[in-house]
């Protein structure tokens, strides 16, 4: 009998994360002068804890257990075996997928959500501000802070909050707050609505609101906490990839040829991916492929720059692709792929040639997510929507040349809580929305006088 | 480093299914001459190898290869030790609960859905009626049809329909139709609509309109599917308890003392308990409690009658414990417990004394939903939230005695797709609604004159 699902027992959970940036190094965040910043700057932000792992080159970095014993609730996650997928293509590929939609929260997110918690904890922070866009970070984060006990204050992207109106719920649940950005809450936010009442809203803006409220915060026991982009979060991320690698080997593979995810701040592309970079560099030949939606394409159409992270400049300046931090994107779907800028690390990556992006319309995804909900069984969230349309097209290209190619990709969440995404699908009401070369120019503007990253 | 999750191995998963009616018998269905029903006068509604189930007394029936490949896509489930829930409580009772949540649909559904579709498609029908309450069922057979290849129509009970709007996009994701019940497309759907055009429907008229839709397909390729109440249901979900028994075993466990867990129609509540009572039949000191809404008081206020499964009495007569065919409850968020009767299996076992039922309002149920949820982290479908204050109940009276308990129970499905009904419970909504005196005279009259079961 065909096993569709490959177990990583509870034992072989691994026990530390795999810091990329000991391998590739990164060129440092900036400060408003121009120079590298003091890692001391950015405990406004972050506790000293957190600050050490974003700025750490050690290769591994071992896991608290009490991480461990939360994290332990759903992982090792499953990787499966895409057998109906496989039948229903007709290809002679081997489809594997990460499945990181087991989480209470339903996707990757927890994994750093956890952790952040728990150093915050550590380090006497009582509650967490953050920013969301499709909401699976603030529900992440809601559900970590309910299993640390802290307070947890989430901005939600306008558009998505109205998409999705039950995140907000969810969070609540969790015993989370949520409110709508731009907000009335921050001078960040009320900037922007003074330009635009009706603005949707972008994680830049969002994540403006997010570090204000944190850093205005009296007390001093208020700290911010990041879904994605930096490298303290790819780091937590990188169980995905060293158990999928493991998971590999139980089903007899000895490597993927293709890995395939989806890529909005980078966190759950580099958790499946960077622990497989180190094999690209040896010479192995795996093509590692970041998807992207075409409306937001940040690898695929943006420079390599310093830029900051957030709308209004308030974050350190850091070298990545970027669409610049002023861009807000059409509202597709995929609210979490909806991002200027990408992770350091997976942007040194792609611009060493060590990764290869791609960008798709959001009708292919939702088509991808349609045939795989309807042969694998799982309906996936729009982000992971792109992943999907990445694995079916290398499975065709298979076909095309006959060549039983390993396929591994990320399923980073369910979309159980996007159903209004697949109700506007069917009744045809969703639109691609390939960025046009002029709103593009106009866009990266705004990097102009910004320093540029040393290639050297 | 202390492990929240008892995993079983895939090479452990189940082969076989437990029928409990070769140690339990139950008394037979009987048609409308008050005379028991021959089988072949089923195949109308079911295909012959699933009405060979229904009547079967074999103890164990194994379960086909081709069932266990979809199956094993997500089973064996997880059992989770209930640490951070313990820890709050203060209780020195030891909780585990065995959790099917993480099937593709959200529930314990999908184990007979697969099976059902599976049999159907081996008897040569191309598609399935079904109504469904919650939505969970419905889910369940429309991703079940998706996998073999039926087509598959839903009648939602209206309230349920409106209360949670995504159920209805979640079918049509996996190529089911859903409509609202009652509807104009049959003759017991309009003769409800006539007397009441605001009918918030319910499962018995539901049941009457898949059930004519089926019968009333020309094509005679066309069958009815059941989520719960009957023996083939039940006999599909005893993977639960099968696992979980084995599970405790892994986790060092003799036996639980209690095993908790809801039933609206039984199906998930006997997939769990089922296994276990023979050990009760032989001696074994293990409570086994049934939950239910006290707006929906079947196992606790009714009598154990014969009574037609839906409104129309187009169903034969089982031996259930029943509130009336007729009966429209409350409409409470928890819709998969809105349910007039229950499977003739619990209800022989209730009335035998191997069961011990108890009701609780709904107002008790989320409050116990919101603390799973803030502890333990997965957040729970309605239903699910009435196992969890029967079990919480369980564990502040081993406080209260001292005693080391080991309580199980059943949890039946997330609530991702319900976050209405906690919306409304957090803006103090919601209300409990005993079922008044006068109510249930009422209800019970249209017993009379209907036969009842022998209990010699």
């Amino acid at each position: 009998m065909r096993t569709p699902r490959i177990d990583l027992p509870v034992a072989e959970m691994p026990r530390r994360w795999y810091n990329l940036a000991a391998d590739l190094p990164v060129p440092p965040p900036l400060g408003p002068d121009g120079k590298p910043i003091d890692p001391a700057a950015l405990t406004a932000i972050f506790p000293e804890n957190i600050v050490e792992q974003e700025v750490s080159t050690e290769r591994w970095i071992e896991i608290p257990e009490e991480i461990l014993e939360i994290l332990l609730r759903w992982r090792p996650t499953p990787l499966r075996r895409a057998y109906a997928l496989e039948r229903h293509l007709g290809t002679p590929a081997r489809i594997y997928y990460k499945d990181e939609s087991v989480s209470p929260a339903g996707s990757h997110k927890p994994n750093t959500a956890v952790a952040q918690a728990w150093y915050n904890r550590q380090a006497g922070v009582k509650r967490l501000t953050t920013e969301t866009g499709a909401g699976q970070w603030g529900s992440a984060l809601s559900f970590a802070c309910s299993q640390v006990g802290l307070g947890c204050k989430v901005f939600m992207v306008r558009i998505s909050y109205e998409q999705k109106p039950f995140r907000k719920v969810m969070m609540q649940t969790w015993g989370g707050e949520c409110v709508p950005s731009p907000s009335t809450e921050t001078r960040a936010g009320r900037a922007i609505l003074e330009q635009d009442p009706d603005s949707p809203g972008s994680l830049g803006i969002a994540i403006s609101e997010a570090v204000e409220a944190a850093i205005s915060d009296g007390s001093g026991e208020t700290r911010y906490s990041l879904g994605s982009v930096l490298n303290h979060v790819l780091l937590h991320q990188t169980v995905i990839g060293l158990e999928a690698k493991r998971q590999l080997e139980l089903a007899g593979e000895t490597r993927p040829d293709v890995i395939v995810g989806c890529a909005g701040g980078g966190s759950n592309f580099a958790g499946l991916a960077n622990p497989f970079v180190p094999d690209v560099m040896a010479g192995e030949p795996i093509e590692i492929v970041p998807v992207e939606p075409e409306a937001c394409p940040t690898l695929t159409r943006a420079p390599y720059a310093y830029d900051h992270g957030d709308v209004a400049g308030m974050t350190p300046l850091l070298a990545m692709h970027s669409l610049g931090h002023t861009f807000v994107p059409p509202t597709i779907h995929a609210g979490g792929l909806r991002y200027h800028g990408m992770a350091p690390l997976v942007s040194a990556a792609t611009a060493e040639g060590l990764m290869h992006p791609r960008a798709y319309g959001q009708l292919q995804c939702y088509e991808a997510a349609v045939t795989f909900a309807r042969t694998e069984g799982i309906i996936p969230a729009p982000e992971t929507s792109h992943a999907i349309a990445g694995a079916i097209d290398e499975a065709l290209k298979a076909k095309a040349s006959g060549e039983p190619k390993v396929i591994l990709f990320g399923f980073s969440g369910h979309g159980l809580l996007d159903l209004k995404g697949y109700e506007a699908y069917f009744a045809g009401e969703l639109e691609n929305y390939p960025l046009p070369e002029e709103v593009l120019a106009r866009s990266l503007a705004v990097l102009e006088g910004l320093p540029r990253p040393d290639r050297s």
